[in-house]
């Protein structure tokens, strides 16, 4: 018998919808709904150009260099002294800057997963980290989910029934790919939870600070009085992705696991990068740049809600998300919105099909549409399209 | 029974020994030949200034948007032009961009180990290099080296002994930390052996152009007629390691795969800095930039050499490393060099004891010392020092 030549984990990677969608996201001149990227006409072209300026004269030589690897100390206390400012209490030493949230999502399943080890989800969740973890060979258990966040009495069913169970990953705000958020009894009660079975919980922010209406609900790391919550955190939608800047926060033991874990893997992230992202922050208002995001994002929101509410069938159901980058669609269960979007993609109109975010129970009536990379015309324009494609299917 | 909260993987990080080292080359004042770290003074601080500025000014918005998880095309081309004039035939869209090398040998564990499988290594070997590997839970099997490379009738016996071997990793070029460099034949009949027992090899060469005397031997990656070699480049040494900027070149089918899972890993390498590279890679000379570089650092190896045949007694051996960063310390077998480095601290010189660089069988007797770091001055008040530490140890 031939042996293998590579690792089995290589086998839950056969599939490639991330790449399809990051593919289709590119083709020019597509009105793409897909991708979960930012306005790039909400970059700070010259502002940032003035940091890399600004750390190239005076710290130079040190941004070059081989630096720590949790991260370049000003930043991390920047981090928890924002932290703070949102509710959580926080110091730097326990932050460790990664290259984006992914990585951060990478890390988790090294620190913590065995072949095997079970996940407990969202009902759907989010493909990236369901692609990610999933490398770690764990097994996914879908928890369903309401208005209000996960359904306590089917997480707790769904944990006796998986004894091992390792933890719980969850994006409590505006969730990717649904838009919803949880509310502050769910939290609460499932962190309860979590105490009572010994589950960590992996909560995952990347859109949290873009909020459109409604009240913050604080996070549930906020809650953790016993370093039970790993919180990840992420500039990439609220300034760049490209720079690749995320972060964990969590409690000492668990620190210490992940700043070992990233050093063996890239030794430590991008050094200039992470010292003009300091003096960004300290030169420019994050919040007045999050404030413009807000005016830009929720504008295409509406238009998006808006244009679906005049353009789409009565059949199809969606979210309301309060904030964030995405709205969720169900259509009638006979649509396959997979082979709906070859129709859809030769009129010019791209997104991602919903299947990909269950890691088991696909539901392949469902779309994510995202409603922060495109101008309010091609809004309209596409949903109208997508409306008459979805119209032909019924 | 409690169940465990962490993975067992993390029981191979138990032991810091790399965040020592760096923790030691850190320590203001100290004399340190313990980091790999390249001479600060070398950077090309307002080249990379400059190249900042080109990029906002005109790729801004793409360069800060999500990008291609392969890597930025531009420099997947200039480094396949480059492999190219070095003598391996190489094509852009068989690069990969990584964050340093580290993450090219990580994401080679990755792709290839399964708990249990053995690596085959050089005893000894790069310790971040068995770091990141060990936390696949693999076995390392050290093969002997002498003078030209490994001992190929040993690495055969061992191959067969070990039923469980999926690649060969070595550093034919300046080794880490020997310094030693592999014969051509060596690294020919590596490759037949590779051939005939069905296994990777994988080629990190991080040093191979700061080369100071003798000539250049062929890679191992173009002596490949069957894509069999996993090569592994990086900018760490002949440009800046804070960067985090390396690349891993291979044949399609084992590309394919480092591509799924870097894309799972952290989705893209920074795109900024890709860019800014290629930036300052078409305004500027790289080869004029490694002239300097060997000019500076071969001194500092001069003056090392001559310092330790002036200073040490004449128990050590030492190896005569033709480029690179490193020498290599053979002490009395009754020196145990992590204990003379308390000593040797309290008298403000640092090494790396070399025990570290053997998986399994550590030899303590051994030191790694780095010349590219300090200023030739201190180099030899650093090695008079050390001299006299290991005088009073005879």
């Amino acid at each position: 018998m031939k042996k293998e030549r590579f690792a089995s984990r290589m086998k839950t990677m056969e599939s490639n919808e991330m790449a399809q969608v990051l593919e289709l996201a590119a083709i020019p001149g597509l009105i793409s709904f897909a991708g979960g990227l930012p306005a790039p006409e909400s970059f700070p072209v010259e502002k940032i150009k003035a940091a890399s300026i600004e750390v190239m004269d005076t710290l130079g030589r040190q941004a070059l260099q081989y630096n720590n690897p949790a991260g370049y100390k000003p930043l991390k206390e920047w981090i928890a002294k924002r932290m703070n400012i949102k509710g959580t209490k926080a110091e730097g030493k326990d932050v460790l800057i990664t290259s984006g949230s992914q990585q951060g999502i990478d890390l988790t399943g090294r620190v913590f997963l065995e072949k095997g080890d079970v996940v407990f989800c969202e009902s759907p969740s989010y493909l990236g980290a369901i692609n990610a973890l999933n490398a770690y060979e764990c097994k996914f258990v879908e928890v369903p989910t309401d208005n209000q966040g996960m359904v306590m009495k089917d997480l707790e069913k769904l944990i006796d029934e998986n004894e091992k169970g390792k933890f719980i990953y969850v994006i409590p705000d505006f969730q990717n790919p649904t838009g919803k958020t949880w509310t502050k009894e769910r939290r609460k009660k499932l962190l309860e939870i979590a105490k009572d079975k010994d589950l960590i919980v992996v909560e995952d922010n990347p859109y949290g600070d873009l909020r459109y209406e409604g009240n913050d609900v604080e996070s549930i790391k906020s809650m953790d009085t016993e370093d039970r919550v790993v919180y990840l955190g992420t500039f990439s939608k609220i300034l760049s992705p490209g720079i690749r800047i995320g972060w964990v926060y969590a409690g000492e033991e668990i620190m210490d696991k992940y700043i070992r874990v990233k050093q063996r893997t890239d030794v430590h992230t991008n050094s200039v990068t992470q010292m003009e992202l300091v003096s960004f922050l300290n030169n420019n208002s994050i919040d007045d740049h999050i404030k413009e995001l807000i005016k830009l994002y929720s504008n295409r929101r509406d238009v998006m809600i808006e244009s679906i509410n005049k353009y789409f069938p009565k059949e199809v159901k969606l979210t309301h998300p309060e904030g964030g980058l995405f709205l969720w669609l169900e259509l009638p269960e006979s649509i396959n919105t997979k082979k709906l979007l070859e129709k859809s993609v030769e009129r010019n109109v791209g997104y991602v099909p919903g299947g990909a975010f269950y890691p088991n129970n696909r539901q392949e009536n469902t779309i994510r549409l995202n409603f922060s990379n495109m101008k309010e015309d091609d809004i309209k324009k596409g949903i109208k399209i997508l409306g008459e494609v979805i119209q032909e299917e019924l």
